[in-house]
């Protein structure tokens, strides 16, 4: 039976994929996804037939791997990241039940808080929250709800999306909500262009967060109470012993 | 140098090791670790030197592989799942400042949000939480405040170490505190020895939860308001759209 496989492809380099991501691409007739995903994993697998399309056309995407796959072609349809944080296992999903002759497989890969977490130590060390900045798909009320929650409950947050070139000024709204509750001196980091060309990260301060640099390829992270810094790194301790 | 590898091996399955994680254990002299963990990894790298140490036995296991780099050997700590989320990175980073001669590298690995949402489905859709209900190093009261706080942001929450022989009632007693909030009928996730032997997975409300068996190789997925069934298995959309 042919098969549609949505794959987590971590952060695009070839040292962070596993060996199933890695396997199924193989497996697979043709590889398809966003442009930019796409570009990354060219190099790895010469010779794949590829289908790339621009950004914002995930609901035609995920269409286009099933129409494929109920046709008989085996299909990885690729993210960035893991398959399902934010990924395309969701959509996929709800759209399957028009397309009863696919069968799917999601398989995971290092989504950006683990993989900016290993660059910055070790701030996901005890309970975290994820939450996106972006406000194209949620309103931003319910964002701001998430982030104050998140801060009573002293949680450590990872936040993806934290600004784009239509919205320069989420992160420093974020922090501001953020500040309300946590002191400016919390220990925070940012790792940019994960595992690819300008690969880099930084230990700051949330007030020094709330005017930092940030784009869409940065990963946010806001520490606990617990969280401190360890040489040029942050951690968050395992427990409160 | 000798090196210091911290290692996220993932559920230990062969397919969900990283090309960097396999390539950081063959490079070490000698593989370290809980002796699970080990024991899964013997048969995946053949006549490697290994040191597998009981539960309860992570801080000696770190220092001693924090001696070993800084005497000059390369050693791989592994780790179940990520080497960050409740892993051995933040303890190793914490003691490191000890042995300035150890040059420490963290590799983040899968962790059970990630690998269980895949078999579920795609839980992790939107903004998520993850919590441990090990009270070991935390205390209970601080775990029901990050319950609530997360039932009253509508995450979707992740729950790890939801039970053990020595606290068979911690899913139980989760279960109560986020039924305050979430009605009865929210849709939640259970996946079981992900990637072992026996390896299940299973969608149910949480009001089935609550009375759920759960050990602790079992992963608790508690959806948010926007989770839902999508026949056998269990999705939170990406948007509010």
């Amino acid at each position: 039976m042919a098969k549609l496989y949505v794959v987590g492809m971590g952060p695009g380099d070839e040292k962070s994929l596993t060996a199933q991501a890695r396997a199924a691409i193989e497996d697979a007739q043709v590889l398809c996804g966003y442009t930019v995903y796409v570009d990354l994993l060219r190099p790895l697998f010469p010779g794949k037939a590829c289908h790339a399309t621009g950004m914002r056309g995930e609901l035609d995407r995920c269409r286009w791997a099933l129409e494929q796959a109920e046709a008989g072609r085996t299909v990885a349809l690729v993210c960035s990241g893991d398959a399902g944080v934010y990924g395309m296992a969701s959509p996929v999903l709800e759209l399957a039940t028009e397309y009863p002759g696919a069968e799917i497989e999601i398989i995971p890969g290092l989504t950006a808080a683990l993989t900016g977490a290993a660059l910055l130590g070790a701030p996901l060390g005890h309970d975290f929250c994820v939450i996106s900045l972006s406000d194209l798909l949620t309103p931003w009320e319910r964002i701001e709800q998430r982030l104050r929650r998140a801060a009573q409950g002293d949680f450590v947050i990872c936040l993806y999306n934290p600004a784009s070139r239509h919205r320069p000024e989420h992160l420093r709204r974020a922090c501001d909500v953020l500040l309300e509750q946590l002191s400016g001196e919390t220990v925070c980091g940012l790792a940019c262009s994960i595992g690819r060309k300008g690969e880099r990260w930084q230990v700051l301060t949330l007030r020094e967060l709330r005017d930092a640099q940030a784009d869409m390829f940065t990963t946010v992270f806001v520490g606990s109470t617990q969280t401190r810094r360890a040489g040029d790194r942050m951690l968050t301790p395992r427990g409160y012993a």
